[in-house]
């Protein structure tokens, strides 16, 4: 994936998390995924297709980071566990960067609609993107714990 | 989800693991998922999505289902345990198994493109759809254990 393709999400995501969570966000540098293994326990799935595009993007949370951020996006404090009301934002989340990447994206001409979120709950779960392609990992960092954001972006062969 | 659009994903599951792999597959009654517990150690996800439709698919199988499915396909002797084909294996699934689904959809003017598949791999992992519409699930059955698939789709309210 080319840097133009890759910077819409981590726009994205730094203005979704600071503006819906009020949650300073620090962008590490991008790499190339290398491994199955899922970053965090809590990871939404979403999907990216049009008749030129195909592509998948995660998000995945430590514990400690999303309970921090979803009390923040309710102003409640902290809960002690990962529950539906979570889960959910998670989803939410999810569908708010993808939506951000995509209408960055639209202006330099790469189209597609967003897929329904899947959230994935689990510890030392594996995460892979079927593609030939790579798979780009953005790694963030905010005061309470650490995410990442992968993005897979293929453009299809026109048959 | 309308019976309609059920079958098609019913269909194209029967066809797909039937011609690729050999394998006898019983489909049972359909139902809404009740819970977020996925079924099987191996998940394929993948995304639809068009200017008026999004969804998403999931194909969950039991360890036991997925290694004599997959040795089927390569007819070889059943793998000890999930190793990277494997997960591959799920990946080439998902994808046919909605490509096959949306082709009978089009037919009835439901018209989406797929988006890359992801595919999870851990016990007891919990997933589930960011929709407020329900999810339906359709059991399998092979003479080596089972599988489900899970479908979400949903129209888009047109702005």
């Amino acid at each position: 994936m080319k840097a133009e393709l890759i910077n819409p999400f981590l726009k994205a995501t730094k203005n979704v998390i600071e503006t819906m969570a009020q949650t300073k966000v620090k962008a590490g540098t991008p790499h190339i995924k290398e491994n199955r293994s899922a970053y965090g326990e809590v990871t939404g799935i979403i999907g990216m297709s049009s008749e030129t595009i195909s592509g998948s993007m995660i998000v995945s949370f430590t514990d400690q980071a999303i309970l921090k951020i979803v009390a923040n996006m309710l102003m409640e404090p902290p809960k002690s566990k990962i529950d539906d009301e979570v889960v959910d934002a998670v989803g939410e989340i999810t569908n708010m960067i993808c939506g951000g990447a995509k209408a960055e994206l639209a202006k330099i001409n790469h189209k597609f609609d967003l897929a329904t979120p899947t959230m994935v709950v689990g510890k030392g779960v594996e995460i892979s993107h079927y593609s030939s392609d790579p798979t780009v990992v953005i790694p963030f960092e905010t005061d309470n714990g650490s995410f990442v954001v992968e993005a897979n972006l293929s453009t299809k062969t026109q048959t």
